[in-house]
């Protein structure tokens, strides 16, 4: 038996996980049995790990508890289960929260994200087996998006990672796990903008200035922000931010200013808040014959999207967007490589850096809309 | 003062003219007087005008009243208002609901049939100047969608018009004034039609099998007709359709059933009822990842269209369809031309060919669902 396969068959005992044991509640940290790798599943020790909004939303709104959340993570492979070849101990990867099967209709299709074997895990359980890998004295603890990375070591399926070149840092790439590469794509591969376009953005989180990067790198000459946080300006002209509107102080509702401003509508719009409400005022706020409203927020609460039927009579467009529309073994290896030839920042997002002791501060920070990215580190 | 001038100047008195009194009132045939055309305007001699279901959905929703239904028609220019040089007496029109003005931003773009100037008219008005062109007794009657094609002589503005060579049937591409283009342009220009694709379409009217002919000739695998209506089937495999669901014979929801039969839902989905609720049925019917549901039908109740947020964020998009994306005078000529050369079939959706007199009779084909098109013969 190989010291591999022997790893293989050992329960890890974290020292450090940080639990949450009910809705809103402060997470505390536990020591957590990390289950082995299972077949095709990889164990990864984490390095790095940024707090998203979607952890925020999941945490406060649903009721699957014990449960270790965190989605947006790099790390190091440190066993590998049955039938692995793609990676090895040692491997430096990204966790995503969509998988990539290559199997099937989606995957095979080579023009969508959306896998049917691997994709959102929202009850908090393995794909493979419908169970948990984590454990506190015997009983399971719940994952979140099949990722977890709130603890030293995690077990992910081998189709939701993606390996990385050694010398990139982790602390850093960490964000393209999720949130700059979910803005990236969704300004590139959903909406493709085109040079020379008007956009607004509707949230200036990581997500909405990931947006706003994507939309100057590809040339748009207008990108509007918007944000009822006014600390929120501070960050976004560096990411190609050219004007902002809080919508608290407009005499008017804000797809009014939106479209008086821009003559009619915006050729894009985006909901990076997590709102459905904003959703139908992004819609509003494009203009007629060919405007396009992408939305990639998780709402919390009010899941139904509404707008009345004139809105896409008159032309336009609604659009989902899931992580970018990345394909996240096909696709995040040439993000990665743009952040190393300084094409994309990466590094301007994270506002804070703190020890894993800390996270709970990291979660009082987002809610109060006083960061972009606090990068964990374990 | 030349020949053309005088008419110009003259009020026509027109024996017959459909007029509507009432929501859902029989049409009472009338002595009506109609205007000169003002300025940019002409005077049509109505030749044939087919009942569009857009024309019931409005005598049966709106109250503006005494009211001239019909818009799918062709006609002669009888008389040109001052300005206008695109037309001469005698030249072979097709009137449309939605015109082309060459001048706003939509126009300008080149990309869009939603001009601001001449778009859809709601109100019953003539653009120019927000009155009407038909009298009774001296008493204004309101126009619908700026056409009004329910009587012997009418007057739109030559932004609403297009030239069409003289030796084309106009008693046949009337149908191309609106329902037919509408259902090739959303297959072609909105939905942009791939080979080998799987298509659903929700109605199997005029509109709906004109969408079917569309995706036929972009070569669609698959042509999925869903209709309550049993009698629509007789029809629509000679205009593409492949299969056919009626959702009164399902035991399960249509939108399942779909889902099942095309392993997780079609690529292209289609909403031809005027059914919010179908809009929705319409989105959760086409696939994760890159499915569209285009929206052609003007709902009479519930304007408001709802979907859960996820429906989206899988990868799906909405679109609206308004008469196809054909910008009306750029585009409409090469559809004469195809019809011209047999390779779009418009003859067929023609059912019934009734006097003009009889026109109640074609309202109550089409509230019967016995009809595709009823022309009317003026």
């Amino acid at each position: 038996m190989s010291s591999s396969s022997l790893k293989q068959s050992q329960v890890i005992t974290c020292k450090e996980a940080a639990v949450a044991w009910g809705s809103g509640q402060p997470l505390v940290m536990e020591e957590v049995e990390v289950s082995p790798p299972q077949p095709m599943e990889i164990r990864v020790k984490v390095v790095a790990t940024s707090l998203c909004r979607t952890d925020i939303t999941a945490w406060e709104s649903q009721n699957i508890f014990p449960r270790i959340f965190g989605h947006e993570a790099s790390g190091i492979v440190e066993s590998v289960g049955q039938g692995v070849t793609e990676f090895s101990e040692g491997d430096h990867v990204l966790t995503v929260f969509t998988g990539e099967c290559f199997t099937c209709r989606q995957c095979v299709s080579g023009k969508s994200n959306i896998c049917q074997v691997l994709g959102l895990e929202r009850r908090g359980l393995m794909h493979s087996d419908q169970k948990t890998r984590f454990f506190i004295k015997g009983k399971p603890v719940y994952h979140y998006c099949a990722v977890s990375s709130f603890s030293e070591y995690i077990v992910v399926h081998s189709g939701c990672a993606v390996k990385v070149n050694s010398d990139v840092p982790l602390d850093k790439i960490c964000l393209l796990s999720c949130g700059v590469a979910a803005g990236l794509g969704a300004a590139w591969n959903v909406a493709d903008i085109s040079k020379g376009s008007t956009v607004v953005i509707f949230g200036l989180g990581t997500v909405g200035l990931s947006v706003a990067q994507g939309a100057k790198l590809r040339g748009a000459s207008r990108v509007i922000g918007v944000d009822t946080n006014p600390e929120k300006i501070v960050k976004a002209s560096g990411f190609g931010i050219t004007e902002f509107f809080n919508p608290n102080d407009c005499s008017e509702p804000i797809q009014q200013v939106i479209k008086r401003v821009t003559d009619g509508g915006a050729d894009y719009s985006f909901e990076c808040i997590g709102d459905t409400g904003m959703i139908t005022t992004a819609l509003q706020s494009c203009c007629d014959g060919w405007g396009i409203a992408v939305t990639l927020g998780v709402p919390k609460v009010k899941p139904e999207v509404s707008a009345h039927y004139g809105t896409f009579l008159s032309g336009r467009t609604l659009k989902g967007s899931l992580f970018g529309g990345w394909r996240p073994k096909s696709d995040l290896p040439s993000l990665v490589n743009m952040y190393i030839e300084k094409k994309i920042q990466i590094d301007e997002y994270i506002t804070h850096n703190l020890a894993f002791g800390d996270i709970n501060k990291a979660f009082d920070l987002m809610k109060e809309g006083k960061c972009l990215r606090c990068v964990i580190h374990m």
